[in-house]
This record gives C-alpha cells, sequence and structure tokens, in this order.
C-alpha cells in the first residue's frame, strides 16, 4: 500500500486493471514517449514524477514540443522517472476518504470538493456540490479501489469530475489534506478512524455533524513570518476553528488551516475565508480579504 | 476568584451579599451552631467542610442531634471549618458554565441537568430538560454571578432545582466536570474558552451542534484496573466519544468519561451509558448495562 501511495506509475498501473476511470497514461516515458503520446491524445498533456512531488511539485503541464523537450532532458539528467498523462478539462477536483480496518470494516466520508491553485489545495467544502447520483458513484469507486489495494487506516481518493464523468487523479493512503475538515466536521475525524483503522478497532462514524464544513488552507506570505500574532485576530470570527502548525514560515507553505462548521454553504465558506485573511495580515494592517 | 472557589464560607456570604437565591446557611458553626441551626430550620441539616471537600467528601446530611455532635467533635478535633445549610427537597441539580475574558465578553454555555450519585456527578444532559423561562432564569443568574466575581476563564455555577425555583449550590472558577460534554457537544469546548478567557482573547461560540449531549462519567470498579484493554469494545457503540483519563483505578474514582451527540436525547443518553458500561466490563464478561 505504501509503495502504490508513492509511486503514481504503481498506482495508474494498478487503477487500470482495477478498470477504475482515468485519464489516458504511459509510462515511464522519455523525450520520445513524450511526443509520441501527445501526437495520439494531443496536446497539452500532464506529465509527472513518478516519485516524491506534492502540492504542485512533480507535475508541469506541457503545452508543445519544446517544453516536452526541455523537461525530458531535465529528467534524465537527473535520473527523474516520468509518466504522462492525458490533459483532462476539469470541471471540479473532489475527494473521498476511505477509513478502513484489518477487519475488513470500511467507511467513507462524505465526497467533498477540493479547490486547487497551482497544484495546491486551497479549500475543501463538505459536502461537495454535486448531484447526489455523483456522490454515490464516488463513493462506490473509492470504496472498490480500497478494497483492492487492502489498505488499513485511511486512504484519499482524488477525483476529476470532467464531462460529467469521474476520473481517478490520485491515491493517498494517510490522512489527508482533504479531510482536516473532519476535526470538526464529522463525528469522528480522519486522525482518530486512522487510529481505529490500523489498531484494528470498530471505526468511527464519519458522517457530517452540521449541513455544511468549510475549510480553508493558510499559505504563508512575504512579511509575515508569526501568524501566531495573528491568532487572536482570527478567532474574533465567530465560529472559526484555527489550527497552527507550528512550522517555519515560507511563502507559499501551508501553514494553517481554518474549520467553519455551519448550515449555510456560502457563509461559512466567507467566515473560514475571514479567519484565513486575519492569519496572514500582521496585527494592525489591513486585511485583503 | 481563587479564594472564592476554595472557600464554601466566602462563597455563601458573597452569594447572600449579591441577594443570589440560596438556601439558609451559617458559618462558622461548632457543635451548639448545628444544634441551633436544626432548631429553627429543621432536621435534617446540611454541613460542609468550608475548605477540600470535592465528589462528595467534606458534605454530611445530619439527620438528628447524634450525627452532629459527632461530626462536630471531628471537626473540632481535626480543625476543620464547618458550615451549615438547610436541607433543600432537590428536584434537580443544574448546572451553568460561564466564560469570561477581562475585556469584559461573557458567555454562557447551555443549562445542563446534573444527575449525582452520592455527591459525585454521574451524568450531564444538555440542555437541561427544563421550562426555557426556568433556563433563562439560570443563564441571568449566572451571568450576574460572574459578572460580580470578575472571574475570568471559565465559572461553573451549580443550581438546584427546588420547588420549581433555583438555588446557588456551589461555584467553582475552573473548567468543571459538568462541561466536558462541551468538547464534542458545543462549538468551542469549556477548555477552548478557559484559554481565551485568561488569555484576553475574543471567547468562542457556547451553543450546542446538535439537540442533545450526553456524557456518563464512568467511577472505578473493583478488579478492573485497567479501562484501556476495554476501549475497543466502548468504540464499538456508534457515536460514543469516550475519554480515558490515565489515572491509577480506584473504585469510585472518575476515570474517563463518554460523550454521545444527536438528536433524541433518550437514545443519546441510553449510548452513552452502554459504552460507559463497556469500559468497566472486562474483556469477555457480559456488560452490566
Amino acid at each position: 500500500v505504501v509503495a502504490l501511495a508513492q509511486d503514481k506509475r504503481q498506482q495508474r498501473e494498478r487503477l487500470a486493471a482495477l478498470g477504475a476511470p482515468s485519464p489516458p497514461f504511459q509510462a515511464p516515458v522519455d523525450r520520445g514517449g513524450l511526443l509520441a503520446f501527445a501526437e495520439r491524445h494531443g496536446w497539452p498533456i500532464v506529465a509527472k514524477a513518478c516519485r516524491g512531488g506534492y502540492d504542485g511539485r512533480g507535475v508541469w503541464v506541457l503545452d508543445g514540443p519544446p517544453a516536452a523537450e526541455r523537461l525530458a532532458a531535465q529528467a534524465a539528467a537527473e535520473g527523474v522517472e516520468l509518466l504522462v498523462e492525458g490533459w483532462v478539462p476539469i470541471e471540479r477536483e473532489l475527494a473521498v476518504l476511505v477509513a478502513a480496518n484489518p477487519s475488513g470494516q470500511r467507511r467513507t466520508y462524505p465526497l467533498v470538493q477540493t479547490v486547487q491553485q497551482r497544484g495546491i489545495c486551497r479549500e475543501v467544502l463538505a459536502p461537495a456540490p454535486v448531484p447526489p447520483a455523483l456522490a454515490e458513484q464516488a463513493r462506490a469507486l473509492a470504496l472498490e479501489i480500497a478494497a483492492a489495494s487492502g489498505v488499513v487506516g485511511i486512504l484519499a481518493v482524488e477525483l476529476f469530475e470532467a464531462g460529467g464523468r469521474l476520473l481517478v487523479n490520485e491515491l493517498a493512503a494517510r490522512p489527508h489534506n482533504s479531510g482536516h475538515y473532519s476535526i470538526e466536521g464529522c463525528v469522528a475525524s480522519q486522525f482518530e478512524n486512522h487510529l481505529r483503522g490500523v489498531l484494528d478497532w470498530p471505526l468511527g462514524r464519519t458522517e457530517l455533524v452540521a449541513p455544511a464544513v468549510a475549510t480553508v488552507n493558510v499559505l504563508g506570505v512575504e512579511g509575515h513570518d508569526d501568524l501566531s500574532a495573528s491568532l487572536p485576530a482570527a478567532l474574533a470570527v465567530e465560529g472559526a476553528h484555527v489550527h497552527l502548525y507550528g512550522k517555519r514560515a515560507r511563502p507559499g507553505r501551508k501553514l494553517a488551516h481554518v474549520t467553519t462548521v455551519g448550515t449555510e454553504p456560502g457563509e461559512v465558506l466567507a467566515r473560514a475565508r475571514l479567519a484565513a485573511a486575519l492569519l496572514v495580515t500582521p496585527p494592525g494592517e489591513e486585511v485583503k480579504a
């Protein structure tokens, strides 16, 4: 399971063997492979490092032969194995978490929408605003993948919605950023169920505790190294649950997140965004919200 | 505030000065004082150590002169200062938590019912099943006491309901057993608001996240020293949030609590009771629920 989670080529091959809907792909590929793949599927193409990328690193959207040749040369020089996928016109990114224990109990968390910017998850909306049939399809697909992979603990199944269809994007066999909302938003959080799962204890309930939950990730910004100085201001936002990670601040790095819970999705998201904006605002400065 | 919270005589005197409804009392009292008080108010009377009692220790219901004389002699020998209160036919015990910060912000948690056995709180039901007018009266009384006491952080106001009236039983200026339900049951727990309060940060929301919340305290039993061995069984109860305190087990000592959250008060309480009963059942034995 760990190999599967760490190696995107193994993921794609296993998902293909399962018949899970996926973008077209090929791996490994060199310069000639990238060009031939684009010949068949059209530009742009999406190249990925098979191992080691995260938060948008190790993923490249290539718009033509020069970009492909540059990347292939660099990857060859650095010994990075590449895979290539067809570019998909994504309408929404979605995710389902599955909790599992060795006794065979499996539970899905609600389907969520993840809002990405430059490959980094910025917001998570639970439940995802999609038709019930699509949510049920995502749930069934995630359960099937979890069963086939033999995962215990948490498996995150990241999905694309494209043309009304679901495609599997990636798997992560661990508590996942798309599940942080579950700390306040679900009866048992992804962390609790990860432990229950690996200990082969009965799994906790995964349903939402309220109609709407939003999580907004907080990325480091230039010139504000100590988010804790802004904590009282962020906590003045009613219902904002602020989680500081205690990591060294760096622009673009995930340093914290804010979760809010309520009944109106728009209002819940607005409050989480405001608290997140306050966190990256030095005390006394005007908030850019 | 600390002196007030630790000394029941100071509490009674301050509450009387505030005009807060209280049982009749006198302090300090010796043998003669106990007997004269009973003469005026009738037997039984309730004697309390002014300092140091908790969980039913330091409280004695005295049914006549021999019991009063025995206690007075023992207290005099041990240098324990006593106060005496009139015995009240209690219909229900209730509690309100107030969160406060030095800036003057104050918020009340919902009125809860506390179910006591031998002076130990066994169950907490939120919200208390009382008429709204009584709940509002309790809330106003608790706010008044919090304002007068100058408390910051959490103040627990324990109340008696007797003959449709509220009487103040005791104050505790700290996160309190009657508020453990707030960890899962409220937007911001009593612990979070205690810290926000003492740091003079904005207080978090105190309302319930669901219509019904129940907490059942788990007391040590003879012959089962390791509750953690029963944890998987207790966690199999859907929605049971189990908190083990990691204290050395001793019969009658509070070792853990279970909280459940839901819509039907009776069903929520039944689940919490079942999980609590499973925790004190050695694995493999039949549960006494």
